[in-house]
């Protein structure tokens, strides 16, 4: 197909193809449906994408995405500095933003540590939470990584490295997940959840 | 959700959205996805737009996209000149060339006729469609406009104006499409299978 269209199309439908879930067909179809609305359509997402680009940069405290130095979270008077949770990325603070729950600040790693991807510690901002917490005033550092081989590993080095500080650092509790059925469940889930067991 | 992003991002979100099939949610992810690539993500995808945007314009002859005055399709040599495919959209040109079969050209309308959504033939490429039946060197016009109410009443008018000229004005079969059984068939398909039954 890609043989009949002009080269600038296949660049941006290739471009397109790089988001998640976008296979040749989607993007064919996004390309074809903004070249329709004509020449504004096109013009309209790339000044979008290039407002972005040159005003969004990542918050110096806590790595979320930001207009000047620091971001609407880290700049919220009303949120408590003395709470941390510290997540992945940028999509685990929407999902906790999400259910408005937490009120403290974020920090974010930027992912966790692998060693078959060959993500080590020093690649993730770490050394960024340790000097937020060597700065003083952090009561408690909630590590929300995912409940993964990684996400544990990265959870464990976190307890290790900020033991010397006396902070409290705690974990989310892992378990059975709302509107799941027992019968369904993976052996590490239920052994876990079992082991977490509660009075009724 | 919105609250905590920075107002460039949300617009670009907001932009993301008019894609077809893309909502708040889809488009959050497309924009933390970019914005995990780093600025180069943002900047190639906005680079890819900004390209388009300047080099792409309709092709003077037949409407598809093309990189100067003529399209690849309206260039090529080997296409027989002397057929012409009348379709709605670029999608459906997309359709054709896909099944390879054809080897014709092609004359985008741009829609089709609508009462309804006043949409007149002087809105269409139907001017110029005549223009080149005019021109001379035209044997076939195959109407290849929607089997619906609005795409049979473009035929009807695309025949009712070819007249004059005496070329050949032909639609593509209805019938049943493949692999769909009779018990779920309409009843106007049904009833055009079977006015246009073949020997076997």
């Amino acid at each position: 197909m890609s043989a009949v269209l002009p080269s600038a199309v296949v660049s941006l439908i290739n471009e397109l193809r790089k988001l998640p879930g976008v296979g040749e067909k989607t993007a064919t179809r996004y390309v074809l449906n903004l070249m329709l609305r004509g020449p504004e359509g096109v013009e309209a997402l790339s000044e979008a994408l290039a407002s972005v680009s040159a005003q969004v940069t990542p918050c110096r405290e806590c790595g979320f995405l930001a207009d000047g130095e620091l971001c609407v979270l880290c700049l919220d008077e009303l949120r408590d500095p003395s709470v941390i949770c510290v997540i992945e990325g940028i999509a685990d603070l929407v999902s906790f933003e999400k259910i408005g729950e937490f009120r403290g600040r974020y920090h974010i790693l930027g992912g966790a540590i692998s060693a078959l991807r060959g993500i080590g510690p020093d690649k993730l901002r770490i050394a960024e939470l340790v000097n937020r917490v060597k700065a003083g005033g952090i009561k408690e550092v909630i590590v929300a990584t995912s409940a993964d081989a990684e996400g544990e590993t990265t959870a464990l080095y976190i307890r290790k490295t900020l033991e010397p500080y006396g902070v409290r650092v705690t974990r989310p509790a892992t378990g059975i997940p709302m509107g799941s059925s027992i019968e369904f469940l993976d052996a590490v889930t239920l052994m876990r959840a079992l082991k977490g067991r509660k009075e009724l």
